[in-house]
Protein backbone atom coordinates (compact mmCIF):
# COMPACT_ATOMS: atom_id res chain seq x y z
CA UNK A 1 0.00 0.00 0.00
CA UNK A 2 0.88 3.98 -1.01
CA UNK A 3 -0.17 5.58 2.63
CA UNK A 4 -0.03 9.57 2.95
CA UNK A 5 -1.09 12.23 4.86
CA UNK A 6 -3.09 15.28 3.65
CA UNK A 7 -3.93 18.44 4.33
CA UNK A 8 -1.66 21.76 5.92
CA UNK A 9 0.86 21.43 8.38
CA UNK A 10 0.14 19.77 11.20
CA UNK A 11 -3.30 18.83 10.40
CA UNK A 12 -2.79 16.44 8.34
CA UNK A 13 -5.58 13.40 7.59
CA UNK A 14 -4.47 9.83 6.55
CA UNK A 15 -4.75 8.70 3.34
CA UNK A 16 -4.17 5.90 0.36
CA UNK A 17 -2.99 6.61 -2.87
CA UNK A 18 -4.53 3.23 -4.81
CA UNK A 19 -3.63 1.52 -8.14
CA UNK A 20 -6.09 3.54 -10.31
CA UNK A 21 -4.16 6.57 -8.92
CA UNK A 22 -7.21 7.50 -6.94
CA UNK A 23 -6.48 9.52 -3.47
CA UNK A 24 -8.79 7.36 -0.90
CA UNK A 25 -9.66 8.73 2.66
CA UNK A 26 -8.66 6.85 5.86
CA UNK A 27 -9.99 9.08 8.55
CA UNK A 28 -13.28 6.99 9.57
CA UNK A 29 -10.81 4.25 9.93
CA UNK A 30 -7.40 5.23 11.71
CA UNK A 31 -6.88 8.98 13.46
CA UNK A 32 -3.04 9.52 11.15
CA UNK A 33 -0.49 7.22 9.34
CA UNK A 34 1.98 7.02 12.73
CA UNK A 35 4.27 5.10 14.87
CA UNK A 36 0.96 3.92 16.64
CA UNK A 37 -0.57 2.51 13.17
CA UNK A 38 2.60 0.88 12.05
CA UNK A 39 2.74 -1.41 14.89
CA UNK A 40 -1.02 -2.33 14.53
CA UNK A 41 -1.19 -5.37 12.32
CA UNK A 42 -5.06 -5.48 12.66
CA UNK A 43 -5.50 -1.56 12.12
CA UNK A 44 -3.41 -2.15 8.80
CA UNK A 45 -5.52 -5.25 8.15
CA UNK A 46 -8.50 -3.28 8.20
CA UNK A 47 -7.26 -0.53 5.31
CA UNK A 48 -6.27 -3.92 3.03
CA UNK A 49 -9.64 -5.15 3.78
CA UNK A 50 -11.36 -2.05 3.23
CA UNK A 51 -9.43 -1.22 0.41
CA UNK A 52 -10.64 -4.58 -1.34
CA UNK A 53 -13.41 -4.16 -0.54
CA UNK A 54 -13.81 -1.00 -2.47
CA UNK A 55 -15.37 0.90 0.21
CA UNK A 56 -12.86 4.08 0.94
CA UNK A 57 -14.17 7.45 -0.09
CA UNK A 58 -12.27 8.86 -2.68
CA UNK A 59 -10.73 12.33 -1.86
CA UNK A 60 -10.55 15.42 -4.49
CA UNK A 61 -6.01 15.90 -4.83
CA UNK A 62 -7.10 18.87 -6.59
CA UNK A 63 -4.52 21.57 -4.90
CA UNK A 64 -4.09 19.41 -1.36
CA UNK A 65 -0.86 19.77 0.24
CA UNK A 66 1.08 16.31 0.69
CA UNK A 67 2.50 16.37 4.03
CA UNK A 68 5.69 14.17 5.13
CA UNK A 69 3.67 10.51 4.96
CA UNK A 70 4.46 9.51 8.90
CA UNK A 71 3.67 12.00 11.74
CA UNK A 72 4.63 12.03 15.44
CA UNK A 73 8.00 10.71 14.20
CA UNK A 74 10.40 10.25 17.02
CA UNK A 75 13.56 10.52 15.61
CA UNK A 76 15.73 10.36 12.54
CA UNK A 77 18.40 8.20 12.29
CA UNK A 78 20.77 9.25 9.67
CA UNK A 79 23.48 7.12 7.82
CA UNK A 80 26.81 8.97 5.92
CA UNK A 81 28.94 7.79 2.94
CA UNK A 82 27.11 4.68 2.47
CA UNK A 83 27.35 4.72 -1.61
CA UNK A 84 30.92 3.68 -2.53
CA UNK A 85 30.94 6.23 -5.51
CA UNK A 86 29.85 9.41 -2.55
CA UNK A 87 32.19 7.91 -0.23
CA UNK A 88 35.15 8.05 -3.77
CA UNK A 89 33.54 11.54 -4.53
CA UNK A 90 33.99 13.04 -1.08
CA UNK A 91 37.37 11.47 -1.31
CA UNK A 92 36.41 9.53 1.92
CA UNK A 93 37.41 5.96 2.69
CA UNK A 94 34.76 3.40 2.63
CA UNK A 95 33.96 2.85 6.14
CA UNK A 96 34.50 -0.33 8.43
CA UNK A 97 31.02 0.34 9.56
CA UNK A 98 27.86 2.43 9.63
CA UNK A 99 28.63 6.34 10.65
CA UNK A 100 25.87 7.44 12.10
CA UNK A 101 24.01 10.70 13.05
CA UNK A 102 21.00 12.74 13.45
CA UNK A 103 18.62 14.99 12.23
CA UNK A 104 15.64 16.57 14.12
CA UNK A 105 12.59 14.91 13.70
CA UNK A 106 11.22 18.93 12.92
CA UNK A 107 13.17 18.52 10.43
CA UNK A 108 11.08 17.19 8.38
CA UNK A 109 8.35 18.36 5.80
CA UNK A 110 6.78 17.05 3.44
CA UNK A 111 7.84 16.15 -0.21
CA UNK A 112 7.09 19.04 -2.15
CA UNK A 113 7.51 21.79 0.92
CA UNK A 114 9.74 24.77 0.21
CA UNK A 115 13.01 24.03 1.15
CA UNK A 116 15.16 27.00 3.70
CA UNK A 117 18.40 28.43 2.72
CA UNK A 118 19.61 29.12 6.26
CA UNK A 119 20.87 32.18 6.72
CA UNK A 120 24.51 33.06 6.46
CA UNK A 121 25.22 29.45 4.08
CA UNK A 122 26.98 29.46 1.52
CA UNK A 123 27.02 25.55 0.87
CA UNK A 124 23.53 24.36 1.25
CA UNK A 125 23.65 20.66 -0.61
CA UNK A 126 21.50 18.02 -2.03
CA UNK A 127 21.12 14.50 -0.99
CA UNK A 128 18.42 11.98 -2.23
CA UNK A 129 17.98 9.25 -0.27
CA UNK A 130 16.03 6.17 0.61
CA UNK A 131 14.16 6.52 4.19
CA UNK A 132 13.25 3.34 5.74
CA UNK A 133 10.53 3.17 7.86
CA UNK A 134 10.14 0.98 11.11
CA UNK A 135 7.21 -0.81 12.07
CA UNK A 136 8.17 -2.79 15.33
CA UNK A 137 10.16 -1.85 18.30
CA UNK A 138 14.20 -2.74 17.82
CA UNK A 139 16.43 -3.90 20.20
CA UNK A 140 19.69 -5.76 19.78
CA UNK A 141 18.40 -7.56 16.59
CA UNK A 142 20.25 -10.70 15.38
CA UNK A 143 19.82 -11.66 12.17
CA UNK A 144 18.97 -9.71 9.02
CA UNK A 145 15.65 -11.92 8.87
CA UNK A 146 14.57 -10.14 12.38
CA UNK A 147 15.94 -6.60 10.91
CA UNK A 148 13.68 -6.51 8.10
CA UNK A 149 10.84 -8.19 10.19
CA UNK A 150 10.87 -4.51 11.85
CA UNK A 151 10.71 -2.84 8.79
CA UNK A 152 7.24 -0.95 8.14
CA UNK A 153 8.07 0.78 4.73
CA UNK A 154 9.87 3.14 2.88
CA UNK A 155 9.79 5.98 1.88
CA UNK A 156 11.68 9.24 -0.28
CA UNK A 157 13.98 11.50 1.54
CA UNK A 158 15.72 14.34 0.80
CA UNK A 159 18.62 14.92 3.47
CA UNK A 160 19.81 18.61 2.70
CA UNK A 161 22.81 19.23 4.04
CA UNK A 162 24.66 22.66 4.75
CA UNK A 163 28.37 21.62 4.19
CA UNK A 164 30.24 24.04 5.81
CA UNK A 165 28.49 23.81 9.00
CA UNK A 166 28.58 20.02 8.94
CA UNK A 167 32.54 19.67 8.26
CA UNK A 168 33.86 22.50 8.79
CA UNK A 169 32.87 24.21 12.06
CA UNK A 170 33.82 21.96 14.64
CA UNK A 171 32.39 19.07 16.44
CA UNK A 172 30.08 16.41 14.85
CA UNK A 173 28.12 16.58 11.10
CA UNK A 174 24.94 17.52 13.77
CA UNK A 175 25.51 21.17 12.96
CA UNK A 176 24.75 20.99 8.96
CA UNK A 177 21.84 18.55 9.28
CA UNK A 178 19.48 19.75 11.15
CA UNK A 179 18.14 23.67 9.92
CA UNK A 180 15.15 24.01 9.50
CA UNK A 181 12.90 22.37 6.72
CA UNK A 182 15.84 20.39 6.10
CA UNK A 183 14.02 16.64 5.38
CA UNK A 184 11.36 16.82 2.88
CA UNK A 185 10.06 13.15 2.95
CA UNK A 186 7.65 11.23 1.22
CA UNK A 187 5.06 11.59 -1.14
CA UNK A 188 4.18 8.24 0.40
CA UNK A 189 5.12 5.68 2.57
CA UNK A 190 5.14 2.61 1.10
CA UNK A 191 4.63 -0.74 2.33
CA UNK A 192 7.84 -3.04 2.57
CA UNK A 193 5.49 -5.84 0.80
CA UNK A 194 5.46 -3.69 -2.26
CA UNK A 195 9.04 -3.57 -2.16
CA UNK A 196 10.64 -7.02 -2.39
CA UNK A 197 13.96 -5.74 -3.01
CA UNK A 198 14.85 -2.74 -1.73
CA UNK A 199 18.76 -3.45 -2.91
CA UNK A 200 17.46 -2.49 -6.43
CA UNK A 201 16.12 1.02 -6.49
CA UNK A 202 17.44 3.88 -8.77
CA UNK A 203 17.32 7.27 -6.99
CA UNK A 204 17.82 10.13 -9.36
CA UNK A 205 17.96 13.86 -8.15
CA UNK A 206 17.45 17.08 -10.67
CA UNK A 207 18.53 20.50 -10.36
CA UNK A 208 16.71 23.34 -12.19
CA UNK A 209 16.06 20.18 -14.38
CA UNK A 210 19.43 19.16 -15.02
CA UNK A 211 20.46 15.46 -13.53
CA UNK A 212 22.94 15.27 -10.52
CA UNK A 213 22.36 11.94 -8.85
CA UNK A 214 21.61 8.97 -11.14
CA UNK A 215 22.50 6.53 -8.58
CA UNK A 216 20.66 2.67 -7.41
CA UNK A 217 20.92 1.02 -3.53
CA UNK A 218 23.17 -1.65 -5.23
CA UNK A 219 25.64 0.43 -4.55
CA UNK A 220 24.82 0.38 -1.05
CA UNK A 221 28.03 -0.35 1.34
CA UNK A 222 25.24 -1.52 4.35
CA UNK A 223 22.26 -2.61 2.96
CA UNK A 224 19.18 -2.26 4.41
CA UNK A 225 19.03 -5.14 6.61
CA UNK A 226 22.62 -5.02 7.79
CA UNK A 227 21.67 -1.19 8.73
CA UNK A 228 18.61 -1.63 10.80
CA UNK A 229 20.70 -4.71 12.75
CA UNK A 230 23.89 -2.67 13.06
CA UNK A 231 21.47 1.16 14.40
CA UNK A 232 19.41 -1.82 16.53
CA UNK A 233 22.55 -2.80 18.71
CA UNK A 234 23.22 1.11 19.70
CA UNK A 235 19.74 2.45 20.04
CA UNK A 236 16.22 1.24 20.43
CA UNK A 237 14.04 1.64 17.67
CA UNK A 238 10.49 2.71 17.88
CA UNK A 239 7.31 2.41 15.61
CA UNK A 240 7.37 5.31 13.34
CA UNK A 241 11.18 6.18 13.26
CA UNK A 242 13.15 6.84 9.96
CA UNK A 243 16.48 6.01 8.86
CA UNK A 244 17.68 7.79 6.13
CA UNK A 245 19.97 5.53 3.96
CA UNK A 246 22.80 7.38 2.75
CA UNK A 247 23.06 9.76 -0.89
CA UNK A 248 24.76 8.50 -4.16
CA UNK A 249 27.12 10.47 -5.89
CA UNK A 250 26.44 13.62 -7.61
CA UNK A 251 26.32 15.89 -4.71
CA UNK A 252 27.45 20.01 -4.64
CA UNK A 253 30.12 19.54 -2.51
CA UNK A 254 31.88 16.54 -4.82
CA UNK A 255 31.74 19.29 -8.02
CA UNK A 256 34.43 20.95 -9.54
CA UNK A 257 34.81 24.44 -7.75
CA UNK A 258 32.80 26.74 -8.24
CA UNK A 259 30.42 23.64 -6.74
CA UNK A 260 27.00 24.47 -7.62
CA UNK A 261 25.59 24.81 -3.90
CA UNK A 262 21.46 25.70 -3.44
CA UNK A 263 20.86 28.84 -3.59
CA UNK A 264 17.07 30.54 -3.41
CA UNK A 265 14.79 30.13 -7.01
CA UNK A 266 16.51 26.94 -6.87
CA UNK A 267 14.11 23.79 -7.71
CA UNK A 268 15.22 20.39 -6.64
CA UNK A 269 12.98 17.34 -7.74
CA UNK A 270 14.47 13.71 -6.72
CA UNK A 271 12.71 10.60 -7.36
CA UNK A 272 13.11 6.79 -6.01
CA UNK A 273 11.45 3.95 -8.30
CA UNK A 274 8.00 3.15 -6.77
CA UNK A 275 8.34 5.63 -3.95
CA UNK A 276 7.32 8.75 -6.04
CA UNK A 277 8.58 12.36 -6.63
CA UNK A 278 9.17 15.47 -4.93
CA UNK A 279 9.86 18.73 -5.95
CA UNK A 280 11.03 21.61 -4.07
CA UNK A 281 11.46 25.19 -4.63
CA UNK A 282 14.70 27.19 -2.12
CA UNK A 283 13.52 29.97 -0.68
CA UNK A 284 16.41 32.39 1.85
CA UNK A 285 15.03 32.09 5.50
CA UNK B 1 8.82 27.33 40.30
CA UNK B 2 9.25 23.89 40.71
CA UNK B 3 7.31 21.71 37.84
CA UNK B 4 7.38 18.14 37.48
CA UNK B 5 5.59 15.20 36.48
CA UNK B 6 4.64 12.44 38.47
CA UNK B 7 2.93 8.99 37.99
CA UNK B 8 3.64 5.90 35.61
CA UNK B 9 5.94 6.01 32.56
CA UNK B 10 3.78 7.73 29.55
CA UNK B 11 1.09 8.76 31.91
CA UNK B 12 2.63 10.80 34.40
CA UNK B 13 0.16 14.20 35.76
CA UNK B 14 1.54 17.61 35.76
CA UNK B 15 2.59 18.93 39.47
CA UNK B 16 4.23 21.45 41.10
CA UNK B 17 6.75 21.43 44.60
CA UNK B 18 5.57 24.24 46.61
CA UNK B 19 7.97 26.34 49.04
CA UNK B 20 7.12 23.73 51.76
CA UNK B 21 8.18 21.02 49.84
CA UNK B 22 4.50 19.94 49.33
CA UNK B 23 3.36 18.73 46.10
CA UNK B 24 0.69 20.48 43.96
CA UNK B 25 -1.11 18.31 41.32
CA UNK B 26 -1.74 21.13 38.41
CA UNK B 27 -4.37 18.19 36.77
CA UNK B 28 -6.92 20.74 36.82
CA UNK B 29 -5.25 23.24 35.35
CA UNK B 30 -3.35 21.94 32.80
CA UNK B 31 -2.91 18.72 30.86
CA UNK B 32 0.87 18.49 31.01
CA UNK B 33 4.33 20.01 31.98
CA UNK B 34 4.97 20.34 27.99
CA UNK B 35 6.46 22.59 25.10
CA UNK B 36 2.32 23.94 24.93
CA UNK B 37 2.74 24.84 28.62
CA UNK B 38 6.40 26.78 28.78
CA UNK B 39 5.49 28.89 25.71
CA UNK B 40 1.75 29.89 27.07
CA UNK B 41 2.20 32.55 29.44
CA UNK B 42 -1.42 33.47 30.47
CA UNK B 43 -1.45 29.26 31.85
CA UNK B 44 1.76 30.28 33.55
CA UNK B 45 0.26 32.57 34.78
CA UNK B 46 -3.14 30.94 36.15
CA UNK B 47 -0.39 28.26 38.31
CA UNK B 48 1.15 31.05 39.79
CA UNK B 49 -2.52 32.51 40.64
CA UNK B 50 -3.72 29.35 42.08
CA UNK B 51 -0.27 28.41 44.17
CA UNK B 52 -0.42 32.35 45.37
CA UNK B 53 -4.43 31.91 46.83
CA UNK B 54 -3.53 28.17 47.95
CA UNK B 55 -6.05 26.42 45.89
CA UNK B 56 -3.74 23.96 44.33
CA UNK B 57 -4.71 20.45 45.98
CA UNK B 58 -1.49 18.44 47.87
CA UNK B 59 -0.96 15.67 46.23
CA UNK B 60 0.48 12.12 48.43
CA UNK B 61 4.13 11.88 47.20
CA UNK B 62 4.73 8.50 48.80
CA UNK B 63 5.97 5.86 46.12
CA UNK B 64 4.84 7.96 43.50
CA UNK B 65 7.41 7.98 40.29
CA UNK B 66 8.98 11.38 39.17
CA UNK B 67 9.26 11.38 35.51
CA UNK B 68 11.29 13.58 33.16
CA UNK B 69 10.02 17.27 34.32
CA UNK B 70 9.09 17.94 30.35
CA UNK B 71 6.26 15.64 28.50
CA UNK B 72 6.73 15.32 24.33
CA UNK B 73 10.24 16.29 24.36
CA UNK B 74 11.15 17.04 20.64
CA UNK B 75 14.77 17.36 20.99
CA UNK B 76 17.50 16.84 22.98
CA UNK B 77 20.97 18.99 21.80
CA UNK B 78 23.58 18.40 23.66
CA UNK B 79 26.99 20.69 23.90
CA UNK B 80 30.29 18.85 23.87
CA UNK B 81 33.57 19.66 26.04
CA UNK B 82 31.96 22.80 27.46
CA UNK B 83 33.79 22.76 30.56
CA UNK B 84 37.18 24.13 30.77
CA UNK B 85 38.62 21.51 33.49
CA UNK B 86 36.34 18.31 31.43
CA UNK B 87 38.15 19.42 27.97
CA UNK B 88 41.36 19.08 30.05
CA UNK B 89 41.23 15.66 31.07
CA UNK B 90 40.23 14.63 27.94
CA UNK B 91 43.52 16.16 26.46
CA UNK B 92 41.12 17.97 23.98
CA UNK B 93 41.80 21.52 22.94
CA UNK B 94 39.77 24.59 23.76
CA UNK B 95 36.90 24.38 21.63
CA UNK B 96 36.57 27.73 19.22
CA UNK B 97 32.93 27.07 19.31
CA UNK B 98 30.50 25.13 21.11
CA UNK B 99 30.53 21.45 19.71
CA UNK B 100 27.19 19.98 18.99
CA UNK B 101 25.69 16.26 18.93
CA UNK B 102 22.37 14.88 19.47
CA UNK B 103 20.32 12.57 22.02
CA UNK B 104 17.00 11.00 20.68
CA UNK B 105 14.04 12.28 23.05
CA UNK B 106 13.09 8.57 23.47
CA UNK B 107 16.10 8.40 25.83
CA UNK B 108 14.90 10.37 28.31
CA UNK B 109 13.41 8.79 31.50
CA UNK B 110 12.48 9.86 35.10
CA UNK B 111 15.87 11.65 37.71
CA UNK B 112 15.33 8.28 39.53
CA UNK B 113 14.81 5.45 36.92
CA UNK B 114 16.97 2.70 35.88
CA UNK B 115 19.79 2.80 33.94
CA UNK B 116 20.44 0.10 31.49
CA UNK B 117 23.75 -0.57 30.48
CA UNK B 118 23.84 -1.86 26.84
CA UNK B 119 24.43 -4.89 25.49
CA UNK B 120 28.25 -5.25 24.62
CA UNK B 121 29.10 -2.19 26.62
CA UNK B 122 32.40 -1.98 28.56
CA UNK B 123 32.75 1.93 28.26
CA UNK B 124 29.24 2.89 30.02
CA UNK B 125 30.58 6.74 31.56
CA UNK B 126 28.67 9.79 33.38
CA UNK B 127 28.24 12.85 32.93
CA UNK B 128 26.26 15.41 35.27
CA UNK B 129 25.02 18.35 33.60
CA UNK B 130 22.55 21.62 33.51
CA UNK B 131 19.95 21.47 31.02
CA UNK B 132 18.25 24.03 29.65
CA UNK B 133 14.33 23.71 28.95
CA UNK B 134 13.50 26.24 25.43
CA UNK B 135 9.96 27.92 26.43
CA UNK B 136 9.82 30.11 23.18
CA UNK B 137 10.64 29.14 19.13
CA UNK B 138 14.00 30.50 18.48
CA UNK B 139 15.67 31.31 15.47
CA UNK B 140 18.80 33.09 14.99
CA UNK B 141 18.72 35.03 17.91
CA UNK B 142 20.85 37.98 18.07
CA UNK B 143 22.00 38.82 21.67
CA UNK B 144 22.53 37.31 24.89
CA UNK B 145 19.64 39.21 26.11
CA UNK B 146 17.56 37.93 23.49
CA UNK B 147 18.86 33.95 23.81
CA UNK B 148 17.63 34.48 27.51
CA UNK B 149 14.32 35.69 26.92
CA UNK B 150 13.77 32.19 25.62
CA UNK B 151 14.97 30.12 28.20
CA UNK B 152 11.71 29.10 30.16
CA UNK B 153 13.45 27.14 32.79
CA UNK B 154 16.33 24.63 33.74
CA UNK B 155 16.39 21.05 34.72
CA UNK B 156 19.24 18.38 36.15
CA UNK B 157 20.49 16.22 33.67
CA UNK B 158 22.27 12.99 33.07
CA UNK B 159 24.31 12.65 29.81
CA UNK B 160 24.86 8.50 30.14
CA UNK B 161 27.66 8.01 27.18
CA UNK B 162 29.35 4.88 25.70
CA UNK B 163 32.71 6.34 25.39
CA UNK B 164 33.74 3.10 22.68
CA UNK B 165 30.22 3.69 20.64
CA UNK B 166 31.22 7.52 20.80
CA UNK B 167 34.63 7.30 19.69
CA UNK B 168 36.60 4.45 18.67
CA UNK B 169 33.76 3.22 16.46
CA UNK B 170 33.83 5.30 13.25
CA UNK B 171 31.37 8.46 12.66
CA UNK B 172 29.85 10.69 14.86
CA UNK B 173 29.54 10.67 18.76
CA UNK B 174 25.88 9.88 18.40
CA UNK B 175 26.81 6.10 18.37
CA UNK B 176 27.80 5.96 22.03
CA UNK B 177 25.02 8.75 23.17
CA UNK B 178 21.47 7.28 22.19
CA UNK B 179 21.13 3.86 24.01
CA UNK B 180 17.91 3.40 26.19
CA UNK B 181 17.72 5.35 29.38
CA UNK B 182 20.91 7.17 28.34
CA UNK B 183 18.88 10.83 29.40
CA UNK B 184 17.86 10.73 33.37
CA UNK B 185 15.85 14.44 33.62
CA UNK B 186 14.80 16.06 36.54
CA UNK B 187 13.15 15.56 39.04
CA UNK B 188 12.16 19.52 38.37
CA UNK B 189 11.83 22.06 35.95
CA UNK B 190 12.78 25.21 38.11
CA UNK B 191 11.40 28.13 36.27
CA UNK B 192 14.14 31.04 35.22
CA UNK B 193 13.05 33.53 37.35
CA UNK B 194 13.97 31.22 40.09
CA UNK B 195 17.59 31.08 38.78
CA UNK B 196 18.68 34.49 38.57
CA UNK B 197 22.49 33.79 37.73
CA UNK B 198 22.56 29.88 35.61
CA UNK B 199 26.58 30.84 35.60
CA UNK B 200 27.27 29.95 39.51
CA UNK B 201 25.51 26.76 39.98
CA UNK B 202 27.85 23.75 41.82
CA UNK B 203 27.38 20.26 39.84
CA UNK B 204 27.97 16.78 41.56
CA UNK B 205 27.85 13.03 41.14
CA UNK B 206 28.48 10.87 42.93
CA UNK B 207 29.09 6.56 41.78
CA UNK B 208 28.82 4.30 45.47
CA UNK B 209 28.59 7.15 47.18
CA UNK B 210 32.31 8.17 46.37
CA UNK B 211 31.99 11.69 44.85
CA UNK B 212 33.34 11.72 41.31
CA UNK B 213 32.43 15.47 39.78
CA UNK B 214 32.38 18.44 41.76
CA UNK B 215 32.36 21.38 39.37
CA UNK B 216 30.55 24.70 39.08
CA UNK B 217 28.60 26.25 36.08
CA UNK B 218 31.14 29.06 36.59
CA UNK B 219 33.28 27.14 34.35
CA UNK B 220 31.28 26.49 31.46
CA UNK B 221 33.38 27.73 28.01
CA UNK B 222 30.41 28.64 26.52
CA UNK B 223 27.63 30.11 28.96
CA UNK B 224 24.02 29.64 28.97
CA UNK B 225 23.39 32.68 26.80
CA UNK B 226 25.95 32.04 24.69
CA UNK B 227 25.00 28.67 24.19
CA UNK B 228 21.22 29.64 22.98
CA UNK B 229 22.37 31.75 20.73
CA UNK B 230 24.70 29.64 19.48
CA UNK B 231 22.67 26.95 18.64
CA UNK B 232 20.00 29.33 17.16
CA UNK B 233 21.77 29.96 14.06
CA UNK B 234 21.86 26.49 12.94
CA UNK B 235 18.73 24.78 13.91
CA UNK B 236 15.23 26.21 15.49
CA UNK B 237 14.74 25.52 18.70
CA UNK B 238 11.03 24.65 19.93
CA UNK B 239 9.09 24.91 23.43
CA UNK B 240 9.88 21.91 25.27
CA UNK B 241 13.13 21.34 23.68
CA UNK B 242 16.24 20.56 25.53
CA UNK B 243 20.04 21.79 25.85
CA UNK B 244 22.00 19.94 27.64
CA UNK B 245 25.23 22.07 28.28
CA UNK B 246 27.96 19.67 28.98
CA UNK B 247 29.68 18.39 32.38
CA UNK B 248 32.67 19.10 34.68
CA UNK B 249 35.90 16.79 34.50
CA UNK B 250 35.54 13.96 36.45
CA UNK B 251 33.77 11.24 33.96
CA UNK B 252 35.12 7.59 33.96
CA UNK B 253 37.11 8.17 30.97
CA UNK B 254 39.47 11.07 32.56
CA UNK B 255 40.35 8.55 35.51
CA UNK B 256 43.34 6.46 35.67
CA UNK B 257 43.61 2.77 34.22
CA UNK B 258 41.62 0.84 34.77
CA UNK B 259 38.98 3.60 34.34
CA UNK B 260 36.31 2.82 36.63
CA UNK B 261 32.84 2.48 34.10
CA UNK B 262 29.62 1.38 35.29
CA UNK B 263 28.27 -1.73 35.70
CA UNK B 264 25.07 -3.56 36.55
CA UNK B 265 24.47 -2.80 40.61
CA UNK B 266 26.52 0.41 40.58
CA UNK B 267 24.28 3.51 41.99
CA UNK B 268 24.82 7.16 40.05
CA UNK B 269 23.60 10.22 42.36
CA UNK B 270 23.68 13.73 40.76
CA UNK B 271 23.05 17.31 42.30
CA UNK B 272 22.76 20.63 41.47
CA UNK B 273 22.40 23.32 43.37
CA UNK B 274 18.86 24.31 43.61
CA UNK B 275 17.96 22.30 40.51
CA UNK B 276 17.52 19.11 42.58
CA UNK B 277 18.40 14.95 43.18
CA UNK B 278 18.90 12.03 40.76
CA UNK B 279 19.26 8.42 41.64
CA UNK B 280 19.74 5.68 39.36
CA UNK B 281 20.52 1.63 39.51
CA UNK B 282 22.14 0.43 36.67
CA UNK B 283 21.18 -2.56 35.32
CA UNK B 284 21.86 -5.35 32.38
CA UNK B 285 19.87 -4.35 29.17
Amino acid sequence: MKLLRVGTAGAERPALLDEDGTLRDLSALVDDVDGGLLADESALDRIRAALGAGVLPALDATGLRVGPPVGRIGKVVCIGLNYHDHAAENGAAIPAEPVVFFKAADTVVGPNDTVLVPRRSVKTDWEVELAIVIGRTARYLESDEQAMAHVAGYALSHDVSEREWQIERGGTWDKGKNCETFNPLGPWLVTADEVPDPQALSLKLWVNGELKQNGSTVDQIFPVAEVVRYVSQFMTLYPGDIINTGTPAGVAMGQPEPKPYLRAGDVVELEIEGLGRQRQELKDA
